[in-house]
């Protein structure tokens, strides 16, 4: 996909709601001022219809573009699918003429409010990333706009009063429906006569439900969270809890709420596996390479290895993290698999630990030995601080092994200089 | 279940409900305005009292009809099982006469009300779409009811204003009460007296009860979402926050967010298992054949078969989906499941994938020799588009056929033909 | 337990609740208007003073009870455990005349307030079923009571109004108190002057909170839903949202919502499995025999046995529930269990299903030769509406009847007899 | 981590908080009433500036000393970490005179806001205890500035009431503020003239806003419980749909939900392992021996063993709880695991349960012989009230003993001499 055309669609997108946005906006005080006796009311809206004309087109070629990819039809099928939206999209945009001659034609141009909910989900899937800010942004333009046109609504039915100029008639009424639908009630303007009374009856019960729906929509958003921060939180709950009915020393709580923090910092308070499950085979595959195959090309190890091996191996490499002072083995262990050090830095120490062989940071990797004989551990390997590894058993290793012996028998000699280096 | 029957059924049920409504609506103002006095009050009365017999009469039918299905005596007990309901459906029918003699005596008939909760329950569960909606139109009615029987009472605390008109007096009750509940206060009309405050404190309560319901209510229904859409949502969710943490290039992140739209417009977004889980055995046979039954009478291979067959062949019918490019297989795996094409199109490519042997569309299967003999398979196979397959393992299907001897044959007829075709 | 010991104590324990009320209600009153000076106050004050020094001398006793028991003191240790309980007991019943002397000390009888929400918390947990009333109540009693004493506080404030008597000027400030905690605000009573300005201030953020407060509990209420009910809601939306994704019949539809129904109506719907796993196993034990006893009390095979073979046997009955015309076995199914009916009824059938050989009804059981030797269903039994069984495995009845040979002899009589009627 | 620097640290974080809530709340005061002519404002703001330089003096070294410790240099990046913050700190502490020389160099000591939400963060973190406490003062802190804010906002639009005193208009203004946010709006003060409304709309919307983060925060407030206390609610729910269902004796029922009770008041309710489950395997290590440490010390069994050994021991005992009257086993149970009592006393009965042979209580140990020799229970032991234990299997014992065989042998001494007690 290209970046620009990208770019150029999404302004695009942008550029019609902003129409459809002044356009809803005007359009009362159209039927109230008769705005269209106004020169520039003309030319505006001029201008809307070439744009939401220009938009029909766009459509229908962008429609015509996924048609001829035949597995993007299925997914987009409804971005313009159904002669339905069709049909709506050219209503609004009847001829200007035509338009103009009858106030109530207008009314049509509202069809085009359908587009402005299809865009804000199209941004809410393709941006995800601020899909809430999204969700909140939209929350305040509806609710600006309902008040608007209540307002709007409300000077049709008090009238204008003749004392005061438009601008100041519009203000009062927006000012008297606001202060009715977020129940704030003043009382300096009240309703009086039966009609006003019903309507203002109308405007509170809409207030109360744009209140509730208010309410509803933060709620999910506070309780819709990062996965990682929510993972974190839970953690410090499940900590608290455990502090306040059991004694731990400060110095251990700390240490734990500590790596509770290290955990949400890197990538590693969040588990991608989760997504991974839901991903059909082939999608999974490419997601789990794309993540592993600079670290892989990385290790010194692997430098001249073609890219059919690091995909086979990626899938093998599985994460394993040490807090300051853990061992990741000690001499005599038995030895099984292999680490790459991916970040943080490792002591190998001597049996007795009093003298410290090498250093080992990222793009190191250890314990080679054990993917070609069945032997123990020949070292100490202690990390310094957070480290983060990826292990590699020997069984799976032999798996891929088999199908490259030319890096088999690369990783074989440069494992034996190693040895000899600090053994 | 006759559908006309099913009509008429709640045709008349709604009939009920409206009558209900109006005649609580009614009610308080007879109290006030004495309507008792009006021909077409009479009238209107004497009409609802005749449903309400009628109503009667009704529910012991539907009950007696209900009793004599033994298996549906257990689940529609609550209808008009106890004779509580009874003995109150027979006191809002009280003669007509006995009704209009002491006013006191309408009020039994707002025992009836306890007929439209009963009725509103009974179209949540058999119209569940749009269960939603009936709640919320029932917090609306139940609103505007409540504001008008307050309304009434205020009235009655309040006396007549003898320079209003009933109608202006009604009016500015009914707008005094909206405006405390939904806690607007506009002042203009405010209680005098010790009395019309303590009801004014009263109402006050009630209206922030009220409220906490609506928003208890609002938030319930915010929560209470389309499992395949929430599915859909926690999916982008994950793949935001893996965005968040890791960089994935913009185009597998538009390939992933395209997959779970895919996911979620095909019947595919939503899990069928988990409802059938739920299900005793009997029932989640019958669900599943009813989905798999039409997708096999489809395929060519099974066009002549008896029901029993589909049925037994149903429940080992299991669905794979494809994104685009992905194989199916390819020359030389091993083979042990065939594959029936639900939707989409996949290519059969030669050994090298330079030549296009055949396209598979709904209603091909493939693999199908890995049913009757140990093999590998002969093409590969690779999806267009999006694909939807049915996989029959050999294992099960060899249980089914062993019964059905004369379709074995038959088959393997028909993918001789094929093999022969492309081979 | 002694029941009408519960009685008493229950008794106790809400009359010392509305003394408690009482006394906090009228604590400002007195402070406002003096009540000091008035008969009915002064002995008021001496029977909560006498009511008090009784509670004390109860909770006392009570402790003492429950320190006897090993067991219990564990558990109630909080009802009167510390002294710092026994401190604020002691300063709320202070010697009537000091407690007049100063209006001051009267606060601390305040401190009996925490009894208040002890004894709350102690119904909730042992009337588990009205503990949402009880909480919906205690909101309410304490919004009016924190109305009242603001009301109190504002006349402070606000001093007298002379032209007002003691009762009007109480009911103003009440009025006022709730049109701002409720956030009405009318307008028509509005604070003067800086000091009242701020308290405003105060009680709005106050009116605010306790709003907020509101609605989290009323969300919280309709979010703590019954177990059963929760699940058969859960149900119907797994199913409404299958409708929207697949087709299915009308006729399925209904009869999976009428199973759901049932379900819910029945015990069924509730799955008591979840509870026992919280319990250990002693616990356990006895509920799961508590709910079979009777069960197979009633079944004549077991007619004249023990409690030990009851109790023993109960933990292996298993439910199974059978929709409209499920069959149960058919003939020549090999058989391995035994069958209790618990509720419904059975129609046992002949080969071919031609002839009804009997109808067994609750408490009938069938299939038992299969706990004396490996056979096959010599008859089809197929149920007739909804059905409730208890099904014993073979394995299992071998473990309990090697224990009780006698009952094992006479079980096998009696199923002899019944082959021989209708085989 | 020493003890007194955590509260030099903590009060010093405290302290610039104070001062910056201190610097916001008066900044908007000085635009309005020209605080800066005054000289105790002075000498507050070059206070402040130096208290500011301070901190950023305490920052570098904080994090310099972080920077040294290579492990937690990763954790807390973010207190010190980018140029970002350094630089609005820096810009915060703008040299004085150039701050006074202009008011609007003076709003950029807001930057320093970024710092109090910093340290609100660290707080909440650290105090994991507080957390909830914090969040809501901090709620009500912001709540109070904004008010404070808009009413200057609110005076700089509106002018000064010359007829008022300075005081006198700012309480009025805030008066006015807080009516509007909270929803109140009493009318006496209301808005004149277009930019007044304006501005009045905005406050209204806000105010709607902010009602709505308010119940979002006291619902997840709500919603965010102890998980004990969680735990105990969900079964005592369950226990109550049981009781609803389905028939339990009272005295059952009180037995189980004093179980409960207990379970939540003791450590048992809170299920450690969870927690462990989301540690690495070094911290998790740590934490179990924290536990278990005392307990093992406590057994006179284990007096004088050396550390590794209960190292070692701890990760193999399993707790275990009895409930009044149940039995821990009984003679002839075949035997393999011992016992440490907890907590609570258990009665060591003869076969027929007779004869009391000793009671045992915290400390105690039994079954030891299970540990080493294949055979059955001795002695009927049951549980006097609640009873909690740790249980040791043989197989994990075994594993541990063979690396301390002097302990093995004391133990088996122990043991021989308490069997001939009470054999």
């Amino acid at each position: 996909m290209n970046y620009f055309k990208s770019i150029y669609n999404s302004a695009w997108r942008i550029l019609i709601i902003v129409a459809v946005l002044l356009q809803v906006s005007l359009m009362p005080l159209d039927f109230l001022f008769n705005l269209r006796g106004l020169e520039w009311y003309k030319t505006l809206d001029l201008i809307i219809s070439v744009l939401y004309f220009l938009d029909l087109i766009v459509n229908i070629l962008r429609y015509r573009g996924i048609k001829s990819h035949a597995f993007l039809k299925d997914v987009y099928w409804d971005t313009y699918s159904s002669s339905k939206f069709f049909v709506t999209d050219l209503l609004a945009i009847l001829p200007y003429a035509v338009m103009f001659s009858n106030p109530v034609f207008q009314l049509f141009r509202l069809f085009k409010w359908v587009r402005v909910i299809r865009t804000t989900r199209y941004f809410q899937i393709r941006n995800l990333r601020y899909s809430t800010g999204i969700s909140v942004g939209l929350l305040w333009i509806g609710a600006f706009l309902f008040s608007h046109w209540f307002a709007c609504i409300w000077i049709q039915i008090h009238g204008m009063e003749a004392s005061l100029t438009k601008v100041d008639n519009y203000v009062r009424a927006l000012y008297y429906t606001v202060t009715t639908l977020t129940s704030v009630g003043y009382g300096d303007v009240v309703p009086h006569g039966n009609a006003e009374m019903l309507y203002n009856i109308f405007l509170q019960f809409i207030g109360v439900g744009f209140l509730a729906l208010l309410v509803g929509n933060v709620v999910s958003i506070f309780t819709r969270k990062d996965p990682a921060e929510q993972r974190f939180l839970e953690n410090m709950e499940k900590l608290r809890a455990l502090i306040h009915y059991q004694h731990i020393s400060k110095d251990l709580e700390h240490r734990i709420s500590d790596y509770f923090t290290y955990e949400r910092k890197q990538k590693l308070g969040y588990d991608e596996t989760e997504l991974m499950e839901a991903l059909p085979f082939g999608l999974r595959n490419e997601l789990q390479l794309e993540f592993k195959k600079n670290i892989i090309k990385d290790i010194p190890l692997f430098e001249s290895v073609d890219d059919h091996f690091v995909r086979d191996i990626a899938q093998y490499l599985s994460p394993k993290i040490l807090t300051p002072g853990n061992y990741l083995f000690r001499i005599g262990d038995s030895a099984s698999s292999m680490f790459f050090v991916q970040k943080g830095s490792l002591k190998v120490l001597s049996a007795d630990e009093s003298k410290q062989l090498t250093l080992l940071k990222k793009g190191d990797f250890m314990g080679e030995i054990a993917l070609f004989k069945k032997t123990t551990r020949t070292a100490t390997v202690k990390s310094v601080g957070y480290s983060d590894l990826y292990e590699l058993q020997k069984k799976e290793f032999d798996k891929v092994l088999k199908m490259y012996p030319e890096i088999a028998e690369k990783i074989r000699l440069k494992s034996k200089s190693r040895q000899e280096r600090y053994m």
